[in-house]
């Protein structure tokens, strides 16, 4: 690989980003078509149903993608889905070398595409800026390895790791540049997953507001045509229908009791997933949601859900934004999650840490 | 002020810092000796009682002084102390143009080494990266001006805002790299105070280990032959004096009852300061510490002195060194501090965070 291939792959990538809020359940493609040093076409996808990133790259390109390199962030399909197949469409440009940042995760189409390229003699190379490519597709990657969705908990607290006050007594402790990440950490995801407390406690929505995204006009209007389902965990049923978060669209129950055709009536919809002790079954839920083509999912909720989400080991980022305050010891935690014993204790490792006007954010996986 | 000023005022604050751990009670300061761009001389206060920064750099340029510019990073003494004033030595050696920092800032004195070179014509200026030396000197600036040390809390907690099992079952839980951050943090510290909880839980001895700092050889002997004082808030008199901290040499104890001649005869001081409420009397303590020379205190301490400090309004800066991981929410809070309502939160001003190997360090100021 040539200094060359990961500048124009980080192009392709700079491309691909530009889908981040609008691909779903599809993984953000970008490709470019160079010959010669020359840019001749460049794509991005943009939103499902519509043409894959090769398409338009080889359609800006037209005639002069005979001999040319291609490079594409994912490895080019090679079955007939809605669109069909890349690779083909490669083929028959005559593109003479394929570069691909990372193959295709689905353990069981892997290799496909480059091989149907290989086979007609195209030159064909992969791994070239993989980690980044891996990144910007992680909960894409996530599901097609495992069958699970990434899942990213979004928490706020205050410098000594509180979130309210013991009375419940509660507000916004991060300014509006933390809550503008937030809305984008929403509008990038398949969907968005909370629970009672959070929904009753705050009278939560959980939607995405063009206003708050601070993205440019183009793909804050590409945001909130595709914008993330919106999932409740409310195994009681405590929810009523008239609360600001059924007011604000459909959604999606978890619950642990057939009941309510009321759901249903009002334009929700009812999982039921319970477990043998009576609660919403976690794992079956991430499990049927990823199923329905969740690749991100944002956990968005209070210190018992997402506790119970870290206690199972369902957690695979923590975002924690941190306002400089301190709210003192008689203040709620920041996650129920209860341990006895220092060897019990979750190693985490920080990623990152950014500010966010006077708030900084962490980001932390689970280590190891 | 030109470019070359600020250029070679920040060369005298570099060699100010070399003074960082070994000048208390006096401040860190730095001198260059410069003229038509080349420099003549420069020097650094190394420890009480040896000569100033400017004594240094004059010997250092000799003659060539007469006309030069002195960069000095505070203003020069105009009374005799320990040593001849400064002001003095600049006036005989001739020079031309003195650039100060910043004013003394005893307000007592503040000017008058400034308007003695005025008064001979030397041409005189102030508030050159004044900004950067006041910083360097954040605790002897704060003693001239209030009769307070400057008072830093050093806490180390979970990602989760904890600093031990429910249990009390406790070890470091930040590794190496914060650990000798910390040891530096102790050096440059005129005190290091405690509190019994810590020095009987961890069996603390808080001492300054060379091996320890990670710093250059010449400068951790200049770190350890000047100890900071190991100061010990016990007001029960719960720690007996065959413990480590006793052990590792000379302590002084603030206790609530005059008793223990033991103490003195075991070679440690005792201070009685007491309130009405029969608890040690924590400004009071402060103040006669300052009485004594100290510019810069190191808090290492439980929730509980930490948070009798916080409660007090007495921290002025907070250094939260944070673990990537989660003790959960039965584990003890960061301070012992509690806070009923949303509006008595304490606000801060995160300064900066940064890496120490795996771990973080949060350094926070109270806002406002």
């Amino acid at each position: 690989m040539s200094a060359a291939d990961h500048a124009w792959m980080a192009h392709a990538l700079r491309l691909a980003r530009q889908g981040l809020y609008s691909t779903h359940p599809n993984p953000r493609v970008g490709c470019v078509i160079v010959r010669d040093g020359q840019l001749l076409g460049e794509g991005w996808h943009q939103r499902a149903g519509e043409p894959h990133a090769e398409v338009h790259a080889l359609r800006q390109a037209g005639d002069r993608a005979r001999g040319a390199t291609a490079y594409v962030t994912l490895e080019p399909c090679s079955h007939y889905g809605r669109t069909p197949p890349c690779a083909e469409a490669l083929v028959t440009a005559g593109v003479a070398r394929v570069v691909a940042a990372m193959r295709d995760p689905n353990p069981l189409v892997a290799g496909r595409g480059l091989e149907r390229l290989r086979s007609v003699g195209i030159e064909v190379a992969s791994g070239v800026l993989e980690s980044e490519a891996r990144e910007l597709n992680i909960g894409f990657v996530k599901r097609m390895e495992t069958g699970l969705p990434y899942v990213r908990a979004k928490l706020a607290m205050s410098l000594d790791g509180r979130t309210a006050m013991a009375s419940g007594e509660s507000q916004w402790i991060t300014g509006p540049a933390a809550r503008s990440e937030v809305q984008r950490l929403r509008a990038r995801s398949s969907l968005v997953l909370s629970g009672a407390d959070t929904v009753l406690m705050d009278g939560a929505r959980l939607t995405v507001r063009a206003a708050e995204l601070g993205l440019d006009p183009e793909q804050a209007e590409l945001a909130v045509k595709r914008p993330p389902l919106r999932v409740l965990v409310d195994g009681r049923q405590r929810v009523p229908l008239d609360a600001p978060f059924f007011q604000a669209g459909p959604a999606l129950v978890a619950s642990t009791s057939e009941a309510a055709e009321s759901y249903r009536a009002a334009g929700h919809e009812l999982l039921t997933l319970a477990t043998a002790e009576g609660r919403v079954d976690l794992p079956a839920l991430l499990r049927t949601l990823a199923e329905r083509g969740a690749n991100e999912v944002l956990l968005e909720a209070g210190p018992r859900l997402v506790g119970a989400f870290a206690a199972l080991g369902l957690v695979d980022e923590y975002q924690i934004f941190v306002a400089a305050k301190f709210l003192g010891s008689s203040a709620r935690p920041l996650l129920d999650l209860p341990l006895d014993r220092m060897s019990e204790a979750r190693e985490l490792k920080i990623e990152d840490i950014r500010a966010f006007g006077d708030d900084w954010r962490i980001l932390a996986r689970p280590a190891g």
